[in-house]
């Protein structure tokens, strides 16, 4: 939320919906996508086509986010973060319908909202689907695909269904030597 | 399609699309989403942004869908299912361009439908791919990512791809203890 | 891009978004759908809901492509390809936020551009993820919800995450007898 390009405005498709006054100079907000009232979007981020940032989402500066992906309550999307199209984000542990018996008991408060922290300069694949209550660590790395069920350290490259740990990537997202034998093996 | 909430009209977002005059009272269908002429929802429903619900589609009462969810000819929603966002669903165990010659064969009658049964109370994940013909037996859960590709007992977590048994959940979605020996590990 | 029929002109959906001028006659684009200035698209094909065809994308003749997919810069679709709803594929092995200082070297040309080939009459199912580079071979099938990490044989089926031979398709997308025992097995 720090770095504002004052030149730059914010650009809205004509068949987007930006409700929030908190989006950052610079950002682009592609078509038939939605940030709600209560979302705050940084600088210079990119919202891809079919997206939507719901209320209570947080989302940094020089965000990439690809097609297709949603970003619920309870998520915190640090400061260059790579989000790839149709990744997809939960923030409920054991979902149910709302609107049936056991779900309004459920939802009577805000307790079921899983957080979902993104730190800065991680990338989530296309398609992944990432399981909260979850934290990606700075500059991992998700596989496209991969279903993340628990945290992912700083600097990792996770894949698979669940995902696990398969190596290390650096800051450009490449892939580096593998560790020795008695590394963690595991996210 | 019982129950009715008669106070409470469709709400219809204005960039939503509704061709069917049969939705049910109190439901809300979100922006970006297209309800076809042919299909039909029930009362008290949440059709989040993104959704499409094709011709030949049943929904029931309370059912809560999240984005970019498709339902198509074929399906069959009961009373008080969640869908989570991007979960995927498919009525052709062959796909093919219907425009191909070999398709044009394939598509000259609708034999090819296969029937997709979602039971009451059941929740499908988070970009969860569920291949039809296929029955999702009441209250079971799916997991987010799970790629579900023969029945699910009613009561049943099931997770992974292929999906298979992990678990049992209650009425509230939470896990149960798990089951003795013997019991059946395959979903 | 060969055959064309003069009499069908292209539909176009009024909540549709088409700024390419060499989209094929008989072609139909539905709602919330984009198919952006230079992409190329060929004559008799489907374009479902909240589709995105990106520039530099092409795609060929009595293409079908169903809901929640985007094809990007660097894909090549033949003719008679079928890709279920919510199919995703990536052109970018190693994605960073282009906006972030790591991002802003690797994004400097077009290098990181990793190409998408769908040859003719191949189907991707739903929800299945794609990673390019890649090239899927002729009539091959992925199964919906696979994770396909390298080549598709011609007439493979492959399914999984990662992705793995399981089988061989005929033209009409069904299964073939197993091969014998020294074929290869993986795809």
């Amino acid at each position: 939320m720090k770095r504002r390009t004052p030149s730059a405005p914010v650009f809205v498709h004509p068949q987007a919906i930006v409700e929030s006054r908190r989006v950052g100079k610079g950002t682009r907000v592609w078509a038939f996508a939605h940030v709600q009232e209560h979302a705050v979007v940084g600088a210079d981020c990119n919202l891809g086509e079919h997206c939507f940032v719901e209320n209570g989402a947080v989302v940094g500066d020089r965000v990439t986010v690809k097609n297709g992906v949603f970003l619920w309550e309870g998520m915190r999307v640090a400061d260059d973060v790579f989000i790839g199209p149709n990744a997809t984000f939960t923030n409920d542990r054991h979902p149910r319908s709302p609107r049936s018996r056991a779900g309004k008991l459920r939802y009577a408060n805000r307790q079921w909202v899983a957080p979902v922290i993104l730190e800065s300069g991680c990338s989530v694949g296309a398609n992944a689907t990432v399981i909260g209550p979850v934290r990606l660590g700075r500059r991992c790395m998700v596989a496209a695909g991969a279903v993340v069920t628990r945290d992912v350290e700083a600097g990792a490259l996770v894949a698979g269904n669940p995902a696990r740990l398969v190596g290390r990537v650096n800051a450009r997202g490449e892939r580096q030597a593998p560790r020795r034998a008695g590394g963690r093996r595991r996210a």
